[in-house]
């Protein structure tokens, strides 16, 4: 109900009518004047004249569901959305929410993590009022073994999203770092539960360095954030939108051959890797080359030094440092 | 401690001095006086003669921690044991304490499933007092990949375990389901959390049909249970210490390829469907062969009865359906 009457007054110029939000909405005058003077209590400012109507004139930097809802276009992804002051990591959550059987497309929003998570229960900061902190659970039907792929799915719809929302050109540092500057802007850590031929879910926690205004010493070489780069404070709630309406799309794509060869294009012409020498550092010794792209299941194609022909590269097996900058 | 004592009186013939067990547990009198007291109050029943010791004449048929660990020889496979009186399911029960986390071998074992899950969510039903229901944590160091080969490495340990303990020979139904006379006396769930590239961890979730007297009409054309089979109530606690010791031997020889060409050949010789007809329900069409035996990877080689040469066939893809009586 907050949702959709922010998105009435958004998407009208002007003033919008209590009688035009009742009839819109099929409630009554008088819950659309209770849910104004709650928005108004969450931090909107609604200007309101006689005979005209309401108005929004500033919204707050927040990612409740209602300021979420209000700005999605999607089908399933962030329905429903989950807000949460705090949590422990909005990928637990989500892992807990799936075991009580919610549904696919669940969105859980944190303003505050208090165990954020990286890659291999590496421990990830998450400050409060200032960064996104977001998991996305999903249900597939396809196998267990072609669900790493969607880790790189949703570093292209991260990329995009941020493109969308605020200008910012985001590059993909393989498989799924999002960098801008040479800084990383944003983790994505994709947690699966599986039997051995059946996924029960997937879970894509995705953080994104917002509006940071500083990062500590140690970091500030390797970590950059979306109000650093562009210089203004971004929308949160207008990012989180463009992520997930991005993300639909591309996993609307990779469900149809339920591998990455529709979408490898436009991963490459993100991929900051392209044609650069990196440093895979395989278990059995490390080896230089030039990126050459990626292979439909997302594997990178690595041309080594010695010339060589073409070698895949699986992150489960390696690591790829960029010889050219930043980790 | 209960389960040192219980050792002691297992391995000696005849009686077992308490000065002994002081001296082999180092520890006081008193504190023998009281654990030999706690076991009779679990059921044991335990003759104490003046002048010669302790002596076991009569175990319950209970999985506690201390019966399981008297009978267990193994260097890590349940270690920790968790008895528990009843859970959800053991699996959801691991899965949990993995979080928490427990140690790689955790086995929590229960006397009653409230809520027990079969393959993809399904329903299993187990009762009280007469199965054996557990689950082992593994937080193995190799890839996602590579996890769904333990189902099979699980199963061959079951079949050696229940050979051992009754004398039963139960046969694999690929590529998990424990088959003696034609009917499943054993189901295995296994489950992973990981990331694209890492597992958190993995559960096996072991259902066995132990000590069950009767089944619903519906299932008895299907299911059967080692009582059941052998004519006599089994231990169940001897069985559970038989089958991981069989893992953890297994799982050992199963790590140093990290695939399954060192096992290939024992599981082939417990394998039912083994130069068998099989149906495998392709989704691009059923289709029929003779099972040959399983790859390095745990996929079936089924020949085709058209003659073409010899397929792979993974049980993501395809179930397989014996054409020669039980399902």
């Amino acid at each position: 109900m907050k949702a959709r009457i922010l998105q009435l007054l958004r998407e009208q110029e002007g003033y919008v009518s209590g009688q035009d939000i009742c009839r819109q909405l099929s409630v009554s005058r008088t819950a659309v004047w209770k849910a104004i003077g709650q928005l108004k209590e969450d931090g909107y400012v609604i200007e309101a004249v006689q005979n005209k109507g309401y108005h929004l004139l500033e919204a707050p930097d927040v990612v409740t569901e209602a300021e979420i809802l209000s700005r999605l276009h999607t089908a399933w992804a962030g329905h429903p959305t989950v807000f949460l002051e705090k949590t422990d990591s909005t990928n637990n959550e989500a892992k807990r929410r799936a075991e009580a059987g919610a549904a696919h497309g669940t969105l859980v929003v944190a303003e505050l993590q208090e165990a954020g998570k990286g890659r291999r229960g590496r421990c990830w900061t998450s400050p409060g009022g200032t960064g996104i902190w977001m998991t996305l659970l999903l249900k597939p039907d396809f196998s267990p073994s072609q669900a790493s792929m969607l880790t790189l799915v949703a570093a292209m719809a991260v990329a995009d999203g941020i493109g969308r929302a605020t200008g910012l050109d985001a590059g993909i540092k393989w498989p799924n770092d999002l960098v801008i500057g040479g800084k990383k802007v944003c983790g994505i850590l994709t947690e699966m539960s599986a039997e051995p031929d059946y996924i029960n879910h997937v879970v894509i926690g995705i953080g994104i360095n917002a509006n940071i205004e500083e990062f500590p010493e140690e970091l500030s070489e390797r970590a950059t954030s979306l109000f650093l780069e562009s210089g203004k404070r971004v929308c949160r709630a207008e990012v989180i939108a463009r992520v997930w309406e991005a993300f639909e799309k591309y996993y609307e794509e990779f469900l149809k051959t339920a591998d990455l060869s529709p979408l490898k294009e436009v991963y490459e012409s993100r991929l900051l890797n392209m044609d650069q020498a990196v440093c895979v550092l395989d278990p059995k010794g490390e080896w230089k080359g030039i990126a050459r792209g990626i292979d439909e299941n997302g594997r990178l194609l690595v041309e080594p030094e010695n010339g060589k022909r073409i070698k895949t590269v699986d992150s489960g097996e390696v690591s790829v440092r960029g010889v050219y900058g930043y980790v």
